[in-house]
């Protein structure tokens, strides 16, 4: 099973897309962009978005649902808004099919032409904030703590399963509030979830940091920003959270009545995080037998691969693995057992080593006898034979040390993959041989930001919140900076 | 607050819009048709869809995610599908937006037109068999037992909230067998599920049956159904559950070698319940004072409200209401406090008895002294002085009453509006009059049952499952019959 991948040296990008399909994950469709997320990987996906949503209940978020179209005026509304959307969108003009007249099938009834034209919503602040508009009095209705799961469309002319597709799944929160400090606190407290989930759940490390301007989403004052690295010493960006000043509240005539009886513009914020994370996850954690998954949100946590020989044994091994299925089961640990007559223990392993499953136990008649089991870590793929007294104990503990091995060995790797340029020279250098972070002097202009991306295809991943103040020379124009940022190619 | 609600008798129609906005539930969209679901309403929704998503699980399905669009082509592969949905479909026809040359804002640029317009799903038979096709090869890939949950669009010409909107939210069963009694068996199974669930946690009794060819979904062999009735008489198809015969396995070219080694078409069926159980749910139990919601899906099971007179009892009631609250939370139940002092405990009563809340405890300083606290039932609109002792048990016997109640209740309505005819004149009349289900002999064509809508707009709600057989003749020609069939005005 594993031979037919391809490894990371070989080809990175080829690597990744065999994970996903072969690892059971996801799959193209017949729509152009648009994927397939398949039972494994949306169990992964359920995974995550049920601890996103109880961090996200856990800040006093409520969920709702807003439209999937958006009227055409809506996005013209807000200026830099419409400049980042309107290229890439799906448009629905019409509303019915009809049987051609000339017998060609059926085709669209040019009578059923939509008087204004519906985005299919590529983001929802258009939406929501003209619906704030009758939800927002006064300060009493204020804050606003929303959030909303959807499927988004952005019309991406080239894909990649999950890290970039026509149409994803993701979250977007919409808050209201009544002063700019409030906003900007609930702005840095999402950014400060998402970068809990990613690091504790996922097991990636993250830089918090801010966007420039060039960078920051269409319609936001400030953007921020979780940034982690791939094993190929590229950036992802693994979540957003914006803060919006009074922008979408001019544009939609969003105004409260404050303490002091005065109307104002209400203040805002939107985050997201989206299928695009489990991409991130894959290319963090996994290896050129496949996917290795943080047991935290593993679908299946542990496998258990009985070894039958003949079939009273199977009787004896299968009562001993519903006993340990149990013991399992019973400290919460998502457990499967595959006692499948169609294929052999070693294509069984091969397959679970494959789609990253964290643990694996198997046993035979001669370890019933010796009363152990084999043990086997993903990560590692360190194997031992354990004891059955205890074993539910010690499995809970090995997930919880596979859990920080992962997180301890990607923050690692970050670690060795961040370096200092202080030239042009050195910068463009490691680009190119080690890749990776580079943090290194900018003058703080746009135009500056543009030349060095087309000059190396690098962009500014952030600006570190923690930054530290350090004179320097921009290694592009030589002009004065009084900080590092954080450069990198990124997907 | 409750005497703005339109009462029942009044506006019936006008009544369920007031519930459904007033309560918080939903509200109008800037989008035809697309409804805005609100924290309270999409809360309700959460518990119900966990509550279904629990109970597919444990029936041997897994949820997976298939794209939002549908190419055109697609829908005409089965003839039947295409003609029950081209008609009210949402169709994509371009990809980018683009600043209009003669400065009239943004426009559908018209170099981006799509080589094949994209429907937006209205169901998605079509394209998930047509991912099937690449997943099904031999008898060992069967069954497939997949559930997707998401968002559809029918565009409906005259919509209601929950009940027919362009937009809704649905979860749609997906299955493949490898033999048609499998299929049939898939299919009365999940109809059974769908008909626990509306009784057991919607408290809505509900009639199971399979509905008759005209009233079959477009593509089906069979549809079986789970009718509701609402309290203005009228029926409410709740769920649906379809077997599909080998119909999409031929439009699709999914075939599978069975265990004869022989090629053979695959068996399906689909199944789905929406949004729409909410408008049931509402019409189901609700009353001139507002929403009437069964404790197991209540976002807000049990409301605290206290009554202060003066600072030192806050304090006081305050204390003792946190330890009511905790030995609520330690038997799983969800409550909320409401010591908001913007308002006032008589206008927070009536704000939690139109939104449905089951149970409101109050408790003033009396009460306090003398150990007890005021419970309110919100279906009976009884109250009772009940002793601090063992509150939490008696407040958790008491949801459970109330849960019981509502379906009785329901139950005994029903029975009460279902009845006989046996002529043509007694059949008008009773619809007109009465209302409900009647069962009455028909002569089991399409063109009576055609003919019975067209004067008197009742249509066959189903053959029931338990249905005896009976000697009798159409209430309309005459003609023989073996059973009566139930008849309802509808939803």
């Amino acid at each position: 099973m594993s031979k037919e991948l391809t490894s990371r040296t070989e080809d990175y990008s080829q690597w990744y897309n065999d994970l996903v399909i072969k690892g059971g994950l996801a799959d193209y469709s017949a729509v152009r962009g648009c994927m397939v997320i398949k039972p494994y990987g949306f169990a992964l996906w359920e995974n995550m978005r049920d601890q996103l949503d109880k961090m996200f209940k856990e800040t006093g978020h409520v969920n709702a649902y807003f439209p999937l179209f958006i009227p055409k005026s809506f996005l013209s509304k807000e200026a830099a808004h419409v400049e980042g959307f309107a290229k890439e969108c799906a448009v629905v003009t019409h509303y019915r099919l009809m049987n051609d007249t000339e017998g060609k099938g059926i085709v669209v009834d040019p009578d059923a032409k939509l008087e204004e034209e519906l985005i299919v919503r590529p983001t929802s602040e258009t939406i929501i904030w003209n619906t704030y508009k009758d939800w927002i009095q006064s300060y009493r209705d204020l804050p606003l703590l929303i959030n909303q799961w959807a499927n988004v469309v952005r019309w991406e002319m080239r894909t990649r399963l999950f890290l970039r597709t026509a149409e994803f799944l993701w979250q977007e929160g919409h808050t209201a509030h009544a002063t700019k400090e409030e906003a900007v606190e609930e702005t840095l407290r999402m950014l400060d979830v998402y970068a809990a989930f990613v690091e504790e759940y996922m097991a990636v490390p993250v830089i918090k940091g801010v966007k420039t301007p060039n960078e920051r989403f269409a319609g936001a004052e400030d953007t921020y920003c979780i940034e982690a690295l791939m094993q190929d010493g590229k950036a992802l960006q693994a979540g957003t959270s914006h803060f919006l000043g009074q922008n979408f509240a001019k544009a939609f005539e969003v105004q409260f009545l404050n303490k002091e009886n005065k109307q104002e513009y209400v203040w805002a914020t939107s985050w997201g995080v989206s299928t695009r994370l489990i991409g991130a996850l894959i290319m963090a954690h996994s290896d050129d037998q496949g996917l290795v998954l943080p047991p935290k949100i593993a679908p299946v946590q542990v496998v258990i691969v009985p070894i039958y020989k003949g079939e009273e044994s199977k009787a004896a091994i299968d009562a001993k693995a519903n006993e340990i299925i149990a013991s399992l089961k019973e400290l919460g640990i998502r457990v499967k057992y595959d006692n499948n007559d169609n294929s052999r223990p070693g294509w069984k392993f091969a397959q679970y080593e494959l789609q990253g499953v964290p643990v694996r136990l198997a046993m035979g008649l001669r370890d019933l006898e010796n009363k152990v089991v084999e043990v086997a870590r993903r990560d590692t793929k360190e194997k031992n034979s354990v004891s059955l007294d205890g074993l539910a104990n010690h499995v809970e503990n090995l997930l919880a040390e596979i859990q920080q091995n992962m997180f301890d060995k990607a923050a690692a790797f970050r670690t060795s993959k961040t370096t200092n340029a202080d030239s042009w020279d050195e910068f463009v250098k490691l680009l190119d041989e080690k890749g990776g972070f580079i943090a290194a002097h900018w003058d703080g202009s746009s135009e500056t930001e543009e030349q060095i991306k087309e000059k190396t295809k690098a962009t500014i991943r952030c600006i570190p919140l923690n930054n530290k103040k350090e004179e320097g020379k921009c290694i592009l124009t030589g002009k004065p900076s009084s900080q590092r940022v954080l450069f990198a190619r990124a997907y």
